[in-house]
């Protein structure tokens, strides 16, 4: 930083460019380590505190919370369709089914606030819920090449990636800092158990619908009843 | 209930036991209600409110929520420590592992608050944590047994039990009653991926006292930063 330069976090300082767009960029920066430390769970007052500004500053720029974790996350989700046009690139259609779960789970162990995002819809963030039909088409299509192979148990459902991510989010959230990489033992597991042949039949997959309603449920209480107060 | 009988949820009637007794039976009923309902996330102040009692009383009764979880649980931590006692005298090792795995998992998807307590450890809670420790022991027989008779693979780490507990109790709490039987299948895929002969390497485990960290680690805030107020 060059002396004289305008500190991000100096709260008193003059703007040099338009309240709005610094607020803006602040707010999205704090959010994004705010749930990259606490998940899905973080408040919007702690989001607003790091930030900086005022809930109803907040509420300005993102009417909805949906719209914020939308902004915070945009970027990882371009890196997740990458990694899945990447993984249809393959021309080993196993190597590439495994190399997208991998990728998925890391990014999920990189952010805490990620690995909740991958298994909640957020209905009001259009691009982003566009971005994640478009993660399953493409998915389903790296299932059948690699089904296609006789790589992949013919009995894999697409159900049972947002399951494996569900687990995979528990494995990261509980083990953290403290183990980073045992989410890696996991998958490992759950890589060889979807490997062809099949070692024996499974349990019926759960309902599309009723996943998908899940995903909605489990959007975490605390972006959800948050209300705009009368600060600045 | 026969006409006259105290009802248990009317806070205006006269005790026909003593305060203490009443009271305590009663913040044992609440928190169990709401630990299953939502977890070890719950906070002190929503057992109190559930009981009608103010949080002072609560902590006399219970001068750590380690203790009260302790009291909530007890009788869960003896149902299995009895099904690990079930599966040790299976006369076929592989099927008394297995059973061992879906019991344990079973019973983390009918009860959130249960699902953490198997992956959390409560330093001060002594008689769960002597319990816990059985279970671990048990666990190594159980394992030892299972791969001795050539059904579970050989690179199976105590570890990877605590790891796949963590997932599911990702998945359960994930899907809860929307879907309330997805676990099942994730937890099938998990045991065939236990099954050996192993389809291949795994990275290493994680390192025991690391994992241990993270299961303290993980405690959740709802359950530790609470103080006593003043009311009632």
């Amino acid at each position: 930083m060059t002396p004289g330069s305008q500190r991000p976090d100096d709260t008193t300082a003059q703007p040099l460019r338009s309240d709005a767009e610094r607020n803006r960029g602040r707010i999205i920066a704090a959010a994004r380590r705010v749930l990259a430390r606490d998940g899905l769970n973080a408040s919007m007052a702690s989001v607003a505190r790091e930030a900086g500004v005022g809930i109803a500053t907040m509420f300005r720029h993102f009417p909805t919370e949906e719209e914020l974790v939308a902004a915070v996350f945009a970027d990882r989700m371009d890196a997740y369709a990458d990694a899945l046009a990447t993984a249809l690139d393959d021309p080993d259609p196993w190597r590439g089914f495994v190399g997208y779960i991998e990728t998925a789970c890391a990014m999920q162990a990189a952010d805490y606030g990620f690995a909740d995002v991958l298994t909640t819809t957020f209905p009001s963030a259009k691009a982003m819920e566009g971005r994640r039909h478009e993660a399953l088409e493409g998915m389903l299509q790296l299932s059948a090449r690699a089904k296609a192979a006789g790589r992949l148990r013919e009995d894999l459902d697409s159900t049972d990636i947002a399951l494996l991510l569900m687990a995979n989010a528990g494995v990261v959230n509980a083990t953290g800092g403290a183990a980073p990489d045992a989410w890696r033992r996991v998958v490992a597991l759950f890589i060889q158990s979807l490997e062809a042949p099949a070692r024996g039949p499974l349990p019926a997959s759960p309902d599309h619908d009723a996943l998908h309603q899940t995903m909605l449920r489990t959007r975490p209480d605390g972006l959800t009843t948050m209300e705009p107060d009368t600060t600045s």
